[in-house]
C-alpha cells in the first residue's frame, strides 16, 4: 500500500511528531511505502488562498504551484492527516493545505448543487493532538477532525469511512498514557 | 459603542465585502465608532504561528507583534467577524488571526484544566458567507461559524450569546435574494 502522511504540528518535541514517528513505523513494518510532507518544513508553501485581482483561482489542469502535493495524493491508496486541533481546527498552515491543494476539478467537482469527489479510490485516517478534556471532546466539542472527516473526507471527495484518532487531553497525561496512545498508533498503522 | 470589524474575504466583489459594507454603514448611521482590519490587505500579517526552535510562543506582555489587533479588540464593545466557509471554516488567514492574536494571557488564561475568559465584557456577531444548501447547513452542517460561536467566543473568551449570520447557498441566490440579506445585515447593525 503507498500511504501519504500530511504532518502539520509545528515542532518535533511534542506528541503529534511522536504520533508521525509510531504511525510511519508501523506503516513500513508492515512492508508499505510511505511518504511523508512535514508542512511547517516547506519554506515555500504559502498558505494563503487568494482570489482578487491579479490572483485567479488555481487551475488545477495547468497550473503547477502545489503539483507536488497532488501527485502525492494521487499517488497514495492511503491519506493520513496529522494535527493538533487549536481553536477548534488545525493550525492556519494546514487551513491552507486544504484551501490550496484541494482545488476543484483534482479532488471534487460539482453537479449541479451536489458535489462530486474523485478520491473514492482511497481511504483516510486523521489523527489530531489536543488538551481538551475527553468528557468534552466527545459529547459537546466539534472539532475540525469531525468536520475534516464528515463534510471533506466524505462529502466533498467522496472518501468513505476515514478513521479518526483523537489524542487528547494531552496537557494532563502520564508518560505510561502516552506510551500507549503511541503504540496504539503504531498498532493501527501495522494492521492497515 | 465601539465596533471593530475584522473581514476576511480575499476580494472586494462578492458578498462578504457588501455584507462588509452594510453593517458598516447600518453601526454608523446609529452613531457607533466603527474600525475595520481587512486581512487580506495587511501585508505583514503571517497567519503561520510557529513554535519551534528558534521561535517561542508569543508573550502577550511583551510582545509587540500583534498589539494593533490587540488594542482593536480591547478597545472595542463589540467585536464583528465576516469570513467565507471553505471546506467547513474559515480562510487560512482567518484561521491564522484566531491563532496569533487571541494569545493566552490577553483573551484567556487556564485556571486548572477550565478556561478562564478575559473578553466576556463584549459582545460578537459571526456574519459568515458560504454556498452549502440551506437544508444541508441547517441540519448537517457543522462549520467554524459555529464553533467559533460556542467553543471560541463563548467557553474560551467568556462572550456570551454571539449572535451567528449565515448568508448561504449563495451560488444560487437570486439578486433579489442578496438584496435581502443585506437589508437585514444592515438592520441588525443599525438596532444592535
Amino acid at each position: 500500500m503507498k500511504v501519504y502522511i500530511v504532518f502539520s504540528h509545528p515542532n518535533h518535541v511534542g506528541m503529534g511528531y511522536a504520533a508521525l514517528q509510531s504511525a510511519k513505523k508501523g506503516f513500513e513494518d508492515a512492508g508499505h511505502e510511505v511518504r511523508v510532507t512535514d508542512l511547517y518544513r516547506e519554506r515555500d508553501f504559502d498558505p494563503i488562498l487568494r482570489y482578487d485581482d491579479p490572483h485567479e483561482l488555481i487551475n488545477c489542469q495547468t497550473d503547477e504551484t502545489f503539483k507536488t502535493y497532488r501527485d502525492n495524493i494521487a499517488w497514495a491508496d492511503k491519506l493520513v492527516f496529522i494535527y493538533p486541533i487549536w481553536w477548534g481546527g488545525g493550525p492556519a498552515l494546514f487551513k491552507g493545505f486544504i484551501d490550496q491543494v484541494y482545488c476543484s476539478g483534482f479532488a471534487y467537482n460539482f453537479k449541479g448543487i451536489w458535489p462530486h469527489g474523485h478520491l473514492s479510490d482511497k481511504s483516510a485516517w486523521i489523527i489530531v493532538t489536543h488538551d481538551t478534556p475527553w468528557f468534552v471532546a466527545r459529547f459537546i466539542q466539534r472539532d475540525y477532525g469531525r468536520i475534516m472527516r464528515g463534510q471533506i473526507l466524505r462529502t466533498m471527495f467522496g472518501i468513505k469511512g476515514a478513521k479518526l484518532t483523537s489524542l487528547g487531553f494531552l496537557k494532563r497525561s502520564t508518560p505510561k498514557q502516552r506510551e500507549k496512545m503511541l503504540a496504539k498508533i503504531y498498532r493501527i498503522a501495522n494492521k492497515a
